[in-house]
């Protein structure tokens, strides 16, 4: 077996260390084209040349969150492998769009280790940058999973917890370059509401649901080169279920909350993120979202609005969490982004 | 709910309404990759660009019946959320190919309104156009809906119901320009069928079929952003059940038609057509055509041919009607389109 | 039914024979982008364009085995719809790679012929090339498939089996031009095994495993515009059950010998190949491989490697025959083909 990777244990990571991900991938009409076939994505910016032109862009950026699966995925063989649980995200940051023919690569630093008082696992922190073909940054974010240790005699490392902020602060988005909503088209867009009809507070339930299916997930988990066994193998988990990459689910609820936020263009800002319960095919996703934030930008007509988007299967609207604190059975994703709407 | 979009229901429609649809969308080599996974399309015109070219256009256009779904599908969240029946399509035409890299927006407009006997529910009819980013039109058609009234005491409408023509004459259809069938290759377009070789009253058994599955249903209909909850969320109908897009159906038919219609290239006419019964995950969809007419055009080469396509599930070939002159319940679809051949 | 396609029986075979298969494919960015959702495929020369110019050539091409697929796809409608069984491969040369925007077709030509005892079906051999627009050869190969008679009183042919190579020789397997690996970037590649790394003998378990659905196989069999029913029509076998096109299977198992293949980039040669036992949705397929044979190639840095492809549905780990010399019956497929690999 020495020619296989067996993936990193909690013992192989050194704070500090620079992984270099494998595989570099170009992305293009190809791949936006599946993307608006495996999520019900209808944002305007994304889904047209013409509207992103009028917006100031040289074309229809891929979808912020397809650049994130494909920088994400290029870290599991040397990040997520053998992770126990994906325990969280912070600080994500898209720093530049990706457009058809663009070449992502990833790198990521490790920035935290605590391993777990039963000496079995631990906690590793990661900051992760996309890049493009030109080397510039398109995407940064920190994340950190829980790790089986191998060798449960490897000495536990030094315990650094990163410092990592709750959520980026309005001033530090970066909004790209040539964006101006001041022509926005909010006929063409789908919906009127503009950055001045939500107010914090506000939850908005998405409405639509859909049922997931096994060639779905699977699809668009290749599509992002993650290749982790326990999406793809039945014979994998005990239980003989394909667990669905959270990213699917990200992605389903973003796109389903089109229906009362067709105006929450890009995505510019990951505060947060929480995969609450695991999802299986045949599961219905539905979504709902509460405005936790509002802030001007520099950029003309820009708004930026900080939304808590929850994806459910089922259950009340609006549920979240019970009376003891913990996220009720049928919530799957709880998170936080920071989008660009126009003023 | 402010935010999300309910819909329109029946008095909310008023004659001569002009429905600007929202969400532009970009149409390139993915989709066109797309629907040749989706669905067994060999039309040789929309496979090559070698063969388009020979046959006097710029390259391989966008399948005739991907354009329609795209067009459609904008328009379903301002005519269709509501309706309970999709009645009918008349007086089709395509008016110019769309290529890779166009960008695609519809509008329509009300034309008809008939409030039902029963007070509760009425009939819609639109006149819908798609348009390419040049403001050409690329494809028009009527359609109407059966749709729900919200406030069963608002007025009824004044009654008017279009007239519409049983099928588009020959000599009102457009002909893409440059189209030259004079070269036309029998050898790799797949058969030797030419326009002379069919008979009208001629009926041809395709002889395939395709098992639909949940997962293609989905993506095909997604791909065409028409995101209407009965065909995603099996939570939606008490039987839990996902009800196929009809479209789908229609490409699934026109696509199993090649074996024996090879030649029958381009569609440029849509005369009719109805969704006899619904479609299913679990169907075995098969497909049978009837020549209606044929006709001579100005371009070189080129006949029209009109045809009966019909798909059913299982169940007899040639199957259509019972005695008592309503569908077989084996029947999906009974279409009526024109279409270009080499003379 | 005179107009459809029942296909070619045994008899309609003649020693000689060229077949001019119809319908030409532009491939493009759409299938490369498919290609990745419907396979866990990660070489990097298929995934990057700047890894793969860094390689020499002038961007990724379309995968070695999707330009296969294309190719073989449109030989189904003339040599395999009455075919019984798909005996074997042999001669197999990738010839010039396929770029996105080249259009495919394909020819054949019969050079066996052999009546089977029972006089009621025989073995057809055929030699199929693909050729891209400028008519160049993209790929050969020869195939062999077992077709029954229609008019069993039909004289047999003179036998003529072809003699074929067991394996291509390395110094005939045809090095892409401009080829050059010296530079090869073996961190991006995603593992650090060179040429020199394996040794004949060596077996590699390829340790991941993907369970297969309906909607894939028929989306990728589609792709290739390879529509024989049987992988279609749930309705066409007694048992109800859609046989899953041999080349899906190769794929997968290609694409899951990245994991400690992932060097082995570029295949040049198909030596031989069994579909041993049929795939069936809701098999889990894995892989495992043999190095058969090494050798140097005339371009820069760039070794040949021969490799023997198992893909099992469970099993033991490197199952393959049983006591009695036969396939055990968890094996799928054994190819043997040769790849380019950095030294």
């Amino acid at each position: 077996m020495a020619k296989t990777n067996a993936g990193r244990f909690f013992e192989d990571y050194k704070l500090g260390d620079v992984i270099v991900h494998a595989v570099p991938r170009t992305v293009a009409e190809g791949e936006r084209a599946l993307y608006h076939a495996l999520y019900p994505a209808r944002h305007a910016l994304y889904s047209s040349d013409e509207f992103a032109r009028d917006c100031g862009l040289e074309g229809s950026p891929i979808d912020d969150l397809a650049a994130f699966h494909v920088v994400f995925g290029k870290t599991v063989p040397d990040v997520s492998l053998n992770a126990v649980a994906n325990l969280g995200y912070a600080e994500g940051r898209w720093v530049k769009p990706v457009f058809p023919g663009d070449t992502l690569r990833s790198v990521s630093e490790v920035i935290g280790l605590k391993q777990n008082s039963n000496g079995k696992s631990g906690v590793v922190w990661v900051y992760t940058r996309g890049f493009n073909q030109m080397g510039e940054v398109v995407l940064e974010y920190v994340r950190w999973v829980m790790v089986r240790k191998k060798d449960l005699d490897a000495p536990a490392p030094d315990t650094v917890i990163p410092e990592l902020r709750a959520a980026i602060p309005a001033e530090d988005l970066l909004i790209p370059e040539g964006l101006d909503f001041t022509q926005y088209d909010f006929e063409q867009s789908g919906e009127p509401h503009r950055w001045g009809d939500y107010e914090v507070g506000e939850k908005i339930d998405h409405v639509d649901g859909v049922t997931i299916e096994e060639a779905e997930h699977m699809m668009a988990t290749r599509l992002w080169q993650n290749t982790a066994k326990v999406h793809f193998d039945a014979t994998f988990r005990p239980d003989g279920q394909r667990l669905i990459y959270g990213g699917h689910v990200i992605s389903m609820a973003r796109a389903l909350s089109f229906n009362g936020l067709a105006n929450a263009q890009m995505i510019v800002g990951l505060n947060g993120g929480a995969h609450a319960n695991p999802c299986f095919a045949g599961d219905t996703i539905k979504a709902w979202t509460e405005v936790l934030d509002k802030a001007e930008t520099p950029a003309p007509g820009v708004g930026a609005i900080r939304l808590r988007l929850v994806a459910t299967k089922g259950g009340e609207p609006f549920a979240l969490k019970g009376e003891d604190g913990k996220y009720a059975p049928e919530v799957l994703l709880d998170i936080d982004y920071w989008a660009l709407m126009p003023m």
